[in-house]
């Protein structure tokens, strides 16, 4: 039975438990599809890693890359549109037994995508798919139809003490 | 600066997101020690992954892989015990940029290891080494000394609703 998995929450280790997941899915040679709807153009650990397992990855970082709320909303609306495009061909395909919607959840906080869309496209996915879904305040809807959820409590960060976001640990 | 990361409560994503630090980590071409205190023998999606990639990932389950308290407490201290020192040699090493001590709460818990001793060892790592730990019911001394703690918290776990842990996914 394919789970619908979400990490929430403001704490850190949202993206990187669906990082985590994806290497564990990977380890069983599963296809994995991840979708990155926010990050910027930076070339992270993450993205540097699919390069090399390409065979059963696929990375995308879609949209602009866009900080929200970006200068320009009809350009980041419509960048949002096309990347959930992309999502929805993914989780339909059946290419993938696990596909990672990453910071999904700021698309509904700006209303770029209404959440009964997405729970429609996640209900008609293809048997045994798995779907992750990541990001801070995740609506109710979505938590009433995941199976498993984790919220990420933020005891104490770095950056709140003036130590600079590094890499290999936040990127 | 080399970090103290920790990952605790009772949430799943603990295990899940050190793999993903560690997947960052070797996209950025890092060497990299996971050491597993308390999971079993079970071929987990991790461990076929450390496989793939042993040139850059040290991954060993250590001790007796046992589910705490076990029936023979002597025999699991001298396990804890003997993995603690495979855990301190790599710390100090200065051969990883990354150490992931997962599990290892439960030492504490069981006064296996002692929390005074563990952070004497860790303030003396070579600089810019990372460590991360997880567990339940992290201490406190661990919560104040380290610089990045999240708790995850659980919402909703398929478990409790009577779906099984599945590979890929829990393993």
């Amino acid at each position: 039975m394919g789970l619908v998995i979400v990490y929430t929450g403001n704490g850190k280790g949202k993206t990187t438990a669906a990082l985590g997941q994806t290497l564990r899915a990977l380890g069983h040679g599963w296809r994995v599809c991840f979708l990155q709807f926010i990050k910027g153009d930076r070339d992270t650990g993450e993205a540097r890693f699919a390069r090399k397992v390409s065979d059963l990855l696929d990375f995308h970082t879609l949209g602009r890359g866009f900080v929200l709320p970006g200068e320009n909303p009809e350009k980041d609306r419509e960048a949002a549109r096309l990347a959930w495009e992309k999502a929805k061909e993914a989780i339909l395909s059946g290419s993938y037994r696990l596909v990672v919607l990453d910071e999904l959840t700021y698309l509904f906080k700006y209303n770029f995508l209404d959440i009964g869309e997405a729970l429609d496209v996640f209900r008609q996915r293809p048997p045994g798919i798995h779907l992750l879904i990541t990001g801070r305040g995740a609506p109710e809807e979505l938590i009433q139809a995941a199976d498993l959820v984790t919220q990420m409590e933020e005891l104490k960060h770095p950056l709140a003490s003036g130590i600079k976001a590094q890499e290999g640990i936040e990127f």
